[in-house]
């Protein structure tokens, strides 16, 4: 069996995460049992969620585990088979975690997948045909739900599921909006996602003067939005919210780092009655399948062209991890193995 | 013609509303055309956002016109008509305003809608088997829609929005628990409107407090919250939501005065998946036919026992009115003026 390398958790971390969170160790893979298959990991998917993970606190996921490997989404390819339902040389993604290679009971629901990389390349179904592309799907379609002329904006337009986001808007004839971090990320955004404009919300220093700049990129108002980020950004959207406006609320990057950002016009939610909905995509498996053949089809027809930051090799996944937490990738980020 | 008398808004409120805001003045009915009815006000209706409308900033109303009659609900009896749809002696509800007459448009749709007091009191019109009524039916079963069993909280528990949910809730076979200001109105939450535990707010000095009393009256979390008030009382409960907890979000009374009050921990929002939803009744005419049938049993069989805090004479309108703001009335806020 070959060797393996592994990322695991070493302690939590004390406010702000750092490298010295994690622990770097060398492991041999264990003999296959009946239904085992073993697999080579070509990607491991970095994301946010990951972070709220490592805290010990109360969360719809349970804590990351001490001294174990990192959880996390992965792409490659089975390498040696001891179930009838996978080959060696199938492209699979499954949940194997901050490792080079895991060993998966194939029988499990849900536990691997094969993929089909005659259009669609591996990596991308970790991000756009994957996780991040479904919870974009179903914050616009199942939440957001609108109508074809209206305005949506999402926060980290230019990372996995804000590239995805924007595509799935301008498929339904909306006025797509990004707030990004930086001119080449709002570049990106309008040149290549397909954005109509994008905000780079550093250049603003609080939620007026990003709210003014909204103003003049939605001038019809805002009907819909995509939280990735909370704080600032989001009491911006809110103060040029129109009537009936709805917020997906999927992340709040700035808040998983020490003390809770406080929401800081609520009453707004009243004036404009706004619906807003925190979700959590692992609990909608049930539109996987209708989400996963749109953003397929997009990728495929070169409709959604997702961007990655690739880094390489599992050792440099913790910096990786740390410079995604700070907005320091340019798209999906990902770790390259092999 | 009768003389008649009025309240109207002199001048904008900076800050917190004072008499000084308002103006009494005299004057004369004016004589009926064809088509209007003469109506007499028996009892007007104080109610918390007739204060954000005394701003002139935007909001989900136009602002109270300076100069002119406050408006606001009303219950009295026709006592010129003419219209064929009115005869003198009706009970009619209107929005005729803070004033001892009004002369209403018998055909504008809405405009006055003919009662029945044999099982039901005038006054209850213009809150449990009225707008307020309606209120607590629209938030309880169209946004938090509970299961048996499960529980619901509401703030302001005494006034005549949060009486008439918790009978609603009851009826639903939920567990209804209340939060209100002092002793008195807690006891009379249980002992009269059969509310199963109520919170005095005011012995709790933050969230962190607030929120552990309400762990002990809701051992099973809280599934549902109607929102009347906003501010540290939202947040404490948020602190005790279960995961899919609905908020429906109809009042901030703690932020209508002054400066917007933040919500502390937005990121409950998503780690609980919640869903918050801001309305207002008004624009939700369609299920006012069926609300009213419910809420009018209810009281007509003696299940809702709605309490009345009766303020005499036009005079005594503003002063009730601010005395409602700081939560110093015990029921629905009524002027009785006949």
């Amino acid at each position: 069996m070959p060797h393996n390398k592994q990322v695991l958790l070493d302690n939590r971390p004390q406010g702000e995460a750092t490298a010295a969170n994690f622990k770097l160790v060398a492991t041999e893979t264990p003999a296959l049992q009946d239904g085992q298959v073993l697999v080579r990991h070509h990607f491991m998917s970095l994301d946010p969620y990951m972070r709220g993970r490592m805290n010990d606190a109360k969360s719809y996921a349970a804590p990351q585990p001490l001294g174990q490997v990192m959880q996390g989404g992965t792409a490659g390819e089975v390498v040696e088979s001891r179930s009838p339902k996978f080959q060696p040389g199938d492209k699979v993604v499954g949940m194997g975690g901050w490792q080079e290679y895991s060993v998966v009971n194939a029988d499990q629901p849900g536990a691997l997948r094969k993929v089909d990389t005659t259009h669609v390349p591996l990596s991308h179904y970790l991000g756009a045909v994957g996780m991040p592309g479904v919870t974009a799907w179903y914050g616009l379609v199942k939440i957001i739900e609108p109508k074809a002329g209206q305005t949506v904006v999402v926060s980290a337009a230019t990372g996995a599921v804000g590239s995805a986001f924007g595509a799935l808007a301008k498929a339904r004839n909306c006025r797509a909006v990004g707030i990004a971090g930086g001119p080449d990320k709002c570049k990106y955004a309008i040149d290549e996602l397909g954005f109509d404009a994008c905000i780079d919300y550093k250049q603003h220093k609080d939620a007026a003067s990003l709210a003014a700049a909204l103003k003049e990129a939605c001038p019809g108002g805002v009907d819909g939005y995509f939280e990735n980020v909370g704080g600032m950004v989001l009491d911006a959207v809110m103060l040029r919210a129109n009537a009936f406006a709805r917020i997906a609320l999927c992340g709040m990057i700035a808040g998983y780092d020490g003390q809770p950002v406080p929401m800081k016009y609520p009453q707004l939610l009243l004036t404009n009655r706004m619906k807003l909905e925190g979700f959590i995509v692992s609990e909608h498996m049930e539109v996987w399948p209708e989400a996963l053949k749109e953003l397929g089809t997009l990728v495929a027809t070169g409709k959604l062209r997702p961007r990655e930051s690739v880094a390489q090799g599992l050792e440099s996944a913790p910096e990786a991890f740390l410079g995604l937490l700070k907005g320091r990738n340019f798209g999906k980020q990902l770790v390259k193995l092999v």
